[in-house]
């Protein structure tokens, strides 16, 4: 027979899968000889079984009667004894935290009888009384279910009736009464009498636990964190210590080190006579930690040793909450805390410094996304700042500008080039033009998940969401922040996307240090660098010596190249050529189009020719010694004239007037128009519709390498075919490729060494990648298309559209266009990376979508056995400090 | 040491892969005692070896020289002997026939001086300098790629100079200074003297024939077949025999069959005193070949023989060559003879009565596409018709109306409902909205994968191109035919499809007997039915004995569900409730989508329930007993609004006039507008999105069951949710779903056990189908969108656009919107199959996209494991013999 409970000397940290993460940490304490609260955890496989067939395991019950035995023993104290009562707190602790999902009942024990042995023992009615009504409303709202507003309503009436304002002004007589009324809301609601046998209490409390894993809400939050549904939630069931029994008696959470700078030395929060509620409701005012120690210098100078060793034995950071029950100080929980960026950086250096880890878990210990932070642009708090309101971080950046109230007047003031902060209480679609003409979005409701921050995080747009503190009035076009400050459209607004602050007026920008440092700005060893810069650069220099994944830059021109090098790209993993026909050369685009005769369109090629050529020369001398992957015209040709739509309405309007010009491009633009762009003649189909386009662009290519190899450069061209799907189109395209280089070759006498291969980014294309490698020297997969094509939808139409709706269902906890999906476009890489290769061994294997910068996508990446991840520029640092991390974590399960 | 050379005494017909079609059939007759002039076939190996590695085998020559010369025995001369010269063809022979692509060399052995010894022998002096000429300039083109206008340049020149028209009122003396101008051709063009040495004449034919399987258009011509690029041809060396030495000789061509009609008795051409080319240039013409019996009794006796034994032997009819030289009769070539659809179920049923084929034979021996073709109406050729020309039959169908000559004028005509023939030389994509207003197309230029014949296709519109008779002046509108027939613009024309034919005036159309047959107006027991309705009626009964695959039909009111249940479908695979919401119901629908309110939006949901409710009653009393697939609300949303381009001409247009509602539409429109509306909110998401109008399409369902219910009768609806790609929106669909259901049964009392399935139609749904099939009870897989998206083209924009390209260029050989793509969604349907079991092993699986009627996907979905295929009722008896067919082949290849 399995054994369901654990007795907190029998576990130990690493069995959260069995004890949950609380119960695990608990007996971690107990067992390194921390004072923890007696106690004992009622197993997930206990819980797992209760959920499969709506009963507690056989044997159960006797399990949890022996350790209350011994519980009771160790306390001296016996459950539901009137004289001496011991009294029980009932936590949930599943495997992964679930915030306020999850159900706990505090004070266990407490009877009409009892009630009456605690205040005695206690010698403190009051205090008595408080705990009972306190079991009486946590039991009746979260065993019974009975809704905490009739709770809530009766404290509220007897605090009118006494006249005072807060609970504590409340007496041991109140109290008794409000007992008395607790009971009979719950007789009335609950449909029976609130238990008064102890143990029926502690069994209807563990089963409510239980049930509480499978709440709606619980459902949908695992569901968009994506926690497997049958983990179940372990149950703790601990001996009640006290804060509230007098000066000698308080609570307190505390970190070993500042978790905002890193700083080292303790930093918490301590309230005398007090119990954790207490802290959380913030209704005292908490003295700084240190403070304790003018007030009970014992408890403090073993609090301090406790905090050493916890410390020691984490070698980490570590937060705790503690309870100091008459001078007698008990741990109540630890775990390893939550810190700042800059702080996971010093902190995780400190460690190091210290010889408690070394640079692998350094490196581990510290996220892409924690890098970003830090190197987004920050407003200089330094500065005398307003601060309004903080809301949800939902994008982060720095954005000032003029608070708008609808998205006409955005798009508007932003056409007369004027910053704008789009205010609304929500966004739906129908503001997505002006979120794209605004600095920054801020609403004053919803979460993360809602449809400005899904939009927002899109766009790469600052945004702070659900600012509920705010009171936004759309039709009078102002909003109202707490303290009465009024903001009308027109004013001058802040927003930080990163820590979700909102401030009145514009306070300024500073760039971030970290950013400098990475462009050669900031030298590491200097005395400008503070400690932070040194442990960026000591991690970053750790993180390229581990990772296997090259990271190259996606760049479209010579400056964007050169900073992608200087920040770390060791190449440039996608040149978007058909960027460089934006602006003045649309109109040679448009004549190529309009061209009537083969003479105009060749005409049209050759007034091109020349400007891609400069085009290539400048990347190829930015990037000279390392790769550029040239990605040849992909989107249709109709982008590069006006919209369909606006076109009509011109022509129409114009009617006679209409120029010979405008309905001739109305014809083509009709000509061309697709019903779904994205899915027509766009990538390789081009090539084939229209080869000249094509062998231009390669011309160029090899003209531009050739000219700098005759000036002793060294230009690495690779020629990549976009939206290959059948392994023919590459057969095709490769010989019309390698006809042009040829040519050129002969022209110039100069052989440049150019490899041709394909970005792997329909569905078909990863699923015949075996044939394709036949004809490709390398893959790069593209994985916004391929992301877009294996679910089905696009991304411009998707997000706005029903993307929050998806979030907010569950379907999925992170746009796939952030994080790579690995079940659906995932499993597309890893088939396309493993018969590429098995068809050419030698198959160079990279990622060009967005994807490549995102931390999570970069795991995935180095597991699947790319060969480098492109991003922007920006996220190279990212990627490289990811692509270490990678390293050292598939180490990690290499040697398991 | 691998043996190169194959005597014909060796082989036999299963031999093609190494001695090719041609070699192998010669084998086979040689070795049933027929008489075949004596030869000997170098394998296809040998042919791979010289591919692969540049030369010849080793021993490659040796082989042969023995082989030539057990040759010269068998025919008592010698090659070059100057006395008596032995000649030889060399002919190319690959496993599958590639017509036309590949070379053959005919007369080699002749020089300067063999032929006077073979003009001596046969007595004719005039027939040996012609076969020498002949030689030089098959030789000369073939093996020394000399451009072969340059012999006809040459032998126009001869002509005139003797002033007759024809090569055979040349004499002698004139086919003498002929050979001597192509010698001088030869030795100016080839650099070289023309090869006087018989053996290396054969030498440099058998490279020629092995260099000719990689010629330009023979890869092409492979691509677009889908053979195999590695197989390589074999090359047959066969003793020449002569038809043209006098009266006692000839050459003739037959079957054993008619295959036009497949009336029984031999069915052929003889022409006397000829060679098998003078047959095929129809320079003089050929007498039935009863007439033999008359000129050569004995030879006749003799080949009537020979035929009844390929028969007996062949179990099939055969078609052969022959020629018969001074009254000896040889066989030159047999294989299994092409014939029309009729024939082709006539026959096979005769060779059953004849009990030489058993029925799996038979039906193994007829195809869905020639089902089809007994499908389609047909023009009545018994009334008085002027055919003028003959095309390609590009789409089949027999297609009657006014000519016209550009797309506008189509469509303008069509909207007056006048019938109309689109003309062109040939089609592109600004034809599209002309092709969608015609009746049919007809070009003057382009084969099969032209952009008319791919377009048409898609759209199932009569096709016939490349009529090249025809003289199309789009100018004038007109086109003339040969014999001076003039047709103009409005000129009534006729089409047909499916034999190629255009006639002037109008054809009557005649619907088929097959079709009356199928829908039960034809009794095949009765005088009425012909042997080809009892044919077609055996075979059909035959299939569905032996199908495993179920045939259902896509249907979406109650006439075409009882059509398809006449034609024989087993259930409805896919009902389209989106096509319920057309007509006058667009109104209500808009009305839905206007609402500003909860109160209006639920007053259009509530008219449009009752209307629902009665489409279901009706197909479901339709379908009584049998199952019902009705997928929920598919496309999006704007779908039933105005263009966003017109509506937005005419609000602009309008200009202050506009309405209030046109302006409150134009709004709307511009907030549903979707860049890629094939990747947008549709499918399971509007579900997600707008739950209301789901759940009334599900109420309406479980409201028209219950009621059928009620009155006795026994409704079996499925209800599907298209486009989920993660389980998530399985499971979240499912849960609302089942709520409507045990609502509706508590309101109604009544249970309807519905099933509540899927359809497989996104890329991630397929990779994720094992989750999904844990929520599923059915699949069905949507490969219209699963091809759109597994390929990444949408088929409006890709037909017109690129495919005619694609297929030219050998991309794909085959629209995969015809034929299922098994290497990329094939693999998909797979993937899904085997995981979607694994979870749920009782998981119903089937396909409703129109891949479910076309005959190659039949087979593949029963490879799959499928449980049935879903069609549209008039391609359900095609699927129904396919379906049969599959299960015999795939019985046969198990028993291998």
């Amino acid at each position: 027979m399995p054994k369901f409970v654990n007795d907190f000397t029998e576990g130990n940290k690493d069995l959260k899968d069995l004890l949950g993460g609380k119960g695990a940490n608990l007996a971690e304490m107990t067992n390194i000889g921390l004072p923890v609260p007696p106690g004992f955890t009622i197993t997930t496989e206990a819980c797992r079984y209760y959920l499969q067939h709506g009963t507690l395991p056989d044997g159960l019950s006797g399990e949890i009667a022996a350790h209350l035995a011994k519980l009771e023993q160790a306390m001296g104290r016996r459950l539901g004894d009137p004289a001496d009562p011991l009294l029980v707190s009932v936590r949930s602790g599943a495997k992964f935290s679930m915030p306020g999902m999850m159900d706990t009942v505090l004070n266990i024990g407490l009877s009409d009888e009892s009630v009456q042995g605690l205040a005695k023992q206690a010698g403190n009615e009051r205090f008595a009384w408080d705990a009972y009504r306190r079991l009486i409303q946590m039991f009746g709202k979260t065993v019974l279910g009975v809704d905490g507003d009739h709770f809530e309503h009766a404290l509220d009436e007897a605090k009118q009736a006494r006249g005072v304002r807060s609970d504590v002004d409340l007496d041991a007589a109140d109290l008794q009464n409000l007992v008395a009324t607790f009971k009979d809301i719950v007789k009335a609601r609950a449909g029976r009498e609130f238990p008064q046998d102890p143990r029926e209490q502690m069994g209807l409390a563990i089963n409510a636990v239980f049930d509480s894993w499978n709440t709606p809400r619980a459902v949908l939050y695992r569901r968009q964190e994506r926690i497997p549904a049958d983990l179940g939630t372990a149950v703790n069931v601990v001996a009640m210590v006290f804060g509230n029994l007098g000066a000698d008696s308080g609570t307190g959470v505390a970190f070993t080190r500042d978790p905002g700078t890193g700083a080292q030395g303790v930093y918490g929060d301590y309230l005398a006579n007090a119990q954790g509620e207490d802290v959380v409701a913030g209704i005292r005012n908490t003295v700084p930690l240190q403070d304790l120690e003018r007030i009970d210098k014992a408890s403090f100078d073993q609090l301090m040793q406790i905090m050493r060793t916890l410390e020691t034995h984490y070698r980490d950071m570590c937060d705790i909450e503690f309870t100091i029950e008459r001078g007698k100080l008990w741990m109540l929980q630890t775990r390893v805390g939550k810190r700042t960026a800059a702080a996971a950086f010093r902190i995780a250096m400190q460690f190091v410094h210290e010889g408690l880890i070394d640079m692998d878990e350094a490196l581990a210990r510290v996220t892409g996304a924690e890098l970003a932070r830090l190197m987004f642009p920050m407003f200089d708090t330094s500065a005398t700042v307003t601060k309004i309101a903080t809301g949800v971080p939902a994008s982060p950046g720095a954005a000032v500008g003029k608070a708008v109230f609808d998205s006409a007047r955005a798009v508007e003031m932003a056409n007369n080039a004027e910053p704008v902060i789009l205010v609304r209480r929500e966004t739906n679609p129908d503001d997505l033009h002006g979120m794209i003409a605004s600095k920054g979005i801020l609403t004053s409701r919803g979460g993360k998940t809602s449809h400005a921050a899904v939009v927002a995080r899109g766009m790469g747009k600052t945004c702070v969401c659900g600012a509920e503190e705010l009171d936004v009035d759309i039709a009078a076009r102002t909003f109202t922040a707490p303290g009465g400050i009024v903001i009308s459209e027109g004013d001058v607004i802040s927003i930080d996307g990163t820590s979700g602050v909102v401030y009145a007026g514009e306070v300024p920008v500073v760039s971030s240090d970290v950013v400098s440092y990475f462009e050669g700005k900031l030298d590491p060893q200097s005395g400008q660098a503070d400690d932070l810069i040194k442990a960026v650069d000591a991690i970053m220099r750790h993180a390229d010596a581990r990772r296997r994944l090259g990271v190259h830059a996606n760049a479209d021109n010579g400056p964007d190249c050169a900073r992608a090098r200087r920040f770390g790209a060791g190449g440039v993993g996608l040149v978007r050529t058909e960027h460089m026909f934006l602006g003045e050369r649309r109109q040679l685009v448009e004549n190529l189009i309009l061209a009537d005769t083969e003479e105009e369109r060749q005409r049209a090629l050759d007034a091109l020719e020349p400007l891609q050529r400069g085009d290539f020369v400048e990347i190829l001398e930015a990037m000279d010694g390392l790769p550029v992957t040239i990605r040849t015209i992909d989107p249709p040709l109709h982008e590069f004239l006006p919209d369909l739509t606006d076109l009509s309405v011109k022509v129409a309007v114009a009617g006679d007037n209409a120029t010979e010009h405008d309905k001739k491009l109305l014809a083509e633009v009709r000509r061309l128009h697709e019903q779904n762009p994205m899915l027509g003649l766009r990538g390789v189909r081009l090539d084939l519709v229209i080869p000249g386009l094509f062998s231009m662009q390669v011309r160029a290519i090899a003209h531009a390498a050739a000219q700098l190899r005759r000036t002793g450069k060294d230009p690495h061209p690779e020629i990549m075919i976009p939206l290959v799907a059948a392994v023919q189109e590459m057969e095709i395209t490769r010989e019309m490729t390698e006809k042009v280089l040829r040519e050129v070759e002969e022209e110039t006498g100069v052989h440049v060494h150019t490899l041709i291969g394909t970005m792997i980014e329909v569905p078909r294309g990863a699923l015949t990648a075996g044939p394709i490698a036949g004809s490709a020297e390398f893959f790069s997969f593209g994985t916004n298309d391929l992301t877009q094509m294996t679910w089905g939808f696009s991304r411009d139409d998707a997000e706005a559209a029903f993307f929050s709706k998806y979030m907010e269902l569950g379907v999925f906890g992170v746009s796939p266009f952030e994080t790579i999906d690995r079940d659906g476009v995932g499993r597309l890489v890893d088939i396309a990376v493993r018969e590429g290769r098995a068809a050419r061994p030698d198959l160079h294997i990279g990622v060009c979508g967005e994807h490549g910068g995102d931390p999570d996508s970069v795991h995935f990446f180095h597991q699947a056995g790319l060969d480098y991840v492109s991003c922007s520029p920006f996220r190279v640092p990212v990627a490289r400090l990811e692509a270490g991390r990678a390293a050292i974590a598939s180490a990690g399960s290499d040697s398991r």
